[in-house]
């Protein structure tokens, strides 16, 4: 279990380990002190990937990545739309065969007694059952390599019965099932589920539900990106959330903060990247 | 503007108008206890209408307010799909030709500076383009029979950018359009916008983005159900609101409270209802 960012950061310090970042076009101040706050703990060498042309500094950091000189790709000034067409280049670019590139958030939020990691809130519109599927293993993935050792994952949907009205939710069951049989290492998957029967586990017994996640959830997939922003924005809003984003998917962790980030934020999705690598 | 479920309660004393519901079996502790407390401020007269046949006790709640012998219907212990099936009778139901059935929430958030109203966390799965332009004239309604004289309304979507990926969005123009037409009354209406810059003005202007909404959103027109039920749910887990939901579109309000509800939550949502009457 995880409570906090400070956590995490102390985890990594206590590593010991000091990882490379590729970063693409740091011309703003937010970035450059989240990325000096970093090096200045010994988390992270920098590399800074500048060039007049976004495009060939984003190819540059991506090459680093690809040939080991880096750990993790971090955006700065530049369109994530250009960022993302060097990360999937299929000759040149960092996403495997058959692999996709999703969003993961990792949420503190003061009111939840634990991190709660959430997907897809920025990248994949209306996830197929196929998407969702890589979802789970990489949320999965994430988890397991921060230390959680039997995440607990809910699938999210607006109400724990299925309907004909909602076809894509027919999958849940399946996912459940794969995680049963082990595709997912040790996890435990279950839904639908709605947000309050997911993380309370007195939402879930006034409902008269029984569910494995017993309100302990620390992965929530959102059924589209609609819902997932939503959770997002208001987290942070309206719930006094800190949050951390990061790609996943691709053959390493890629950072795309947005513009209007401040360092903290962009801080703690340095943090979240840098935890989530192997040992 | 309206800060609370309690200034709503004390407005509606104050007006000191009792009005009449028709309650549908009415069997469980936490709606008697609801419907009571309404009586014993004077806000309202309760019909209690009960049957051994469910089917029965709703056809003649409905025809009730279809006479007007009641003002609000609401809903006991009775399924959902059950009452609404009499609400929506061509021949004896309460919808008038060319409306739609759609829920509308308001929420009191203490991190937000007034109450907000949001559509649809319940009903309608992904509004089309004419279901949305009724959701809009709704709680535009809703609004000025509340004492909202300008409410502004934001539809949301995940980014302030239209995309060919999102064509649902090409219609949130539209809806602008025809409120500045004025077919919406009195109101603002803007989108594509997020949950923070509908809601921020700082988020507004950290994006560089400007909207006549500055921020000061009293309605969010949610993008689908998945949005809105994440919101609904999230709000009340972590962000200390409370809640109160209804149907509009009928001729009448209908109070369609979970069966979960607390008593807390049957009596706001029984306040929502009566203050949303003409007078």
């Amino acid at each position: 279990m995880i409570q906090s960012f400070e956590e995490l950061r102390n985890k990594l310090q206590q590593n010991g380990k000091c990882r490379k970042i590729a970063a693409v076009c740091v011309y703003d101040e937010a970035t450059k002190s989240a990325l000096n706050q970093c090096e200045q703990l010994g988390l992270a060498e920098i590399i800074y990937v500048n060039d007049d042309i976004p495009e060939e500094a984003a190819n540059k950091a991506v090459a680093m990545v690809r040939n080991g000189e880096a750990d993790v790709l971090m955006k700065g000034l530049i369109g994530t739309d250009q960022l993302l067409r060097a990360v999937l280049n299929k000759e040149h670019g960092l996403l495997p065969e058959g692999r996709i590139l999703t969003h993961l958030t990792l949420a503190e939020i003061p009111t939840y007694h634990k991190m709660l990691f959430f997907s897809d809130a920025a990248v994949i519109p209306y996830p197929t059952h196929e998407q969702r599927i890589e979802q789970v293993r990489y949320a999965s993935e994430v988890c397991h390599a921060m230390g959680i050792r039997q995440p607990r994952i809910a699938l999210i949907h607006c109400s724990e019965k299925p309907s004909k009205r909602f076809p894509f939710v027919d999958g849940y069951k399946d996912i459940c099932q794969m995680a049963k049989d082990g595709i997912y290492g040790d996890c435990i998957v279950d839904g639908p589920l709605d947000i309050k029967t997911a993380c309370s586990l007195k939402a879930l017994q006034a409902k008269g539900l029984q569910s494995p996640l017993m309100g302990e959830t620390d992965v929530l997939i959102m059924p589209d990106i609609e819902a997932g922003n939503v959770f997002y924005k208001s987290m942070t809003l309206f719930a006094g959330a800190k949050t951390a984003g990061m790609l996943c998917g691709a053959s390493h962790p890629v950072v795309v903060p947005s513009r209007g980030d401040c360092a903290e934020a962009k801080f703690n999705s340095i943090l979240f990247a840098l935890s989530s690598l192997p040992d």
